[in-house]
């Protein structure tokens, strides 16, 4: 099910800034239990990165008169995605003025496989450096495309990357947290990867859970030093990875209070 | 006009790889007394593009006859448009397997002011280090898209782009070659900026034309001691700037011979 500006509609004119020049926002939202507990992050993400990109914002409210109506025939479970474009251009970089935006809205069902254990390898492909665009889950994820094919080809539930000096990022679909020396650290992200809503969450989490931890580089060569990894997105929450190439890993840490006080934060459905 | 996987069509999926995660590449053909003069160059590129990303190619064949098609009408001048992007896809990086990509090829008029020397100015905007992606001109076109936004604001005709490090790259929509001791060089293209066409011509034509020259870097710092500074695509061929920053610059150095190598090779338009 899918609206486009508030309307059902499954094209878009092949003008759009979005596909001719990545000129466009994304969110992934999870529904849970027929409601979407992290919305208000989600729509304040949205906010940010149309300031930051002067991309043209539809107002949350007409958002969530979207999300409502897509909601409205009681699905539970599932992913509600949000692609915010700069709208119809001619040919060229610079975007029109005053040009009105699109908003594409689709519910999707939940992807399998988000219970249980990860295994985990390193991608060959490196992620980017972009002062402009760290951070931002902007709609040119080349990048990610090809490590998810080479995570695919290797068979493993999740592709970490590493940016072009050997220092870890994230994975390919999630923002990742190491244990180490008893912390819970998560790699900076100044001018790369995508800033996650469930990140924000579990670095706020982090001192009323009593973890010490915070954000801290590490290389891909201390990689073999963590005591734990976990991958956290919107959509799954937080998990373990159990094996990163090939090497079992543990939990790492004291992860109750942690889960306490992300459930508590929204995300119930939390293992 | 516009031809989506051969027949006319205005409208796409909204489940377009190339819309959703710029999983594409396009190219920016001149249109010149009704023929195409680099047309093999630009489908060559593609070739290439789609080879490096794993994209689905749909055969020269496929985009000369939509070519054919578009030129049919007796357009003389104007631009082509081709854009290859993955087909269609489920929420999800990881790009289908064997899934047919799409082709939108569209004639366009030629833009106005492609003659006389040009004014210019640097961006604050830097370009991003992307070993995957570093000269294709794939989809995800976003940092071009604030620096040409900032290039329209200053009033310059365009916006020159620095690394994250301070090394003079490109402009937003032009390759540029720089003035220095006599020599002609244009900066190397390692894992940023786009490698265009004309670019290739230029340097494949400096050896003919008896210029010296070739790649080599530039900082911004080091601007102020270029002797002339020339910006090129393959849509307007070469051109002076004749202010940066408000510096008048020279030509430079003696352009004929390069200028007649370059008509020789098909860019014969060029004044």
């Amino acid at each position: 099910m899918m609206l486009i500006d508030g309307r059902p509609a499954t094209t878009v004119p092949a003008s759009d800034r979005g596909l001719n020049y990545g000129d466009g926002l994304f969110e992934t939202v999870r529904v849970h239990a027929g409601e979407l507990p992290l919305f208000e992050r989600h729509l304040a993400r949205l906010r940010d990165g149309c300031r930051r990109l002067g991309l043209p914002h539809p107002g949350d409210d007409a958002i969530r008169a979207d999300a409502r109506a897509l909601l409205a025939d009681g699905a539970l479970e599932g992913v509600l995605r949000i692609v915010l474009t700069h709208g119809d251009g001619g040919r060229g970089y610079a975007p029109p003025v005053d040009t009105p935006g699109r908003r594409i809205v689709s519910l999707h069902t939940l992807p399998a496989g988000l219970e249980g254990g990860m295994t985990a390898g390193v991608c060959e492909t490196r992620l980017g450096d972009s002062p402009a665009l760290g951070g931002l889950k902007h709609l040119g994820r080349l990048e990610q495309v090809l490590a998810a094919r080479e995570t695919a080809v290797a068979g493993w539930d999740e592709g970490l990357m590493l940016d072009a000096s050997g220092w870890v990022v994230e994975g390919t679909r999630h923002n990742l947290f190491y244990w180490r020396n008893g912390h819970l650290y998560t790699p900076p992200l100044r001018s790369t990867g995508v800033a996650g809503v469930m990140r924000a969450l579990v670095l706020e989490s982090l001192p009323r859970a009593g973890v010490p931890g915070g954000e801290a580089r590490l290389r891909y060569d201390d990689l073999h030093a963590i005591e734990g990894l976990l991958l956290c997105n919107a959509v799954a929450g937080l998990r373990v990875v159990e094996r990163l190439e090939g090497r079992a890993l543990g939990e790492g840490g004291d992860m109750r209070e942690l889960k306490r006080e992300l459930r508590a934060a929204g995300v119930a459905w939390l293992g």
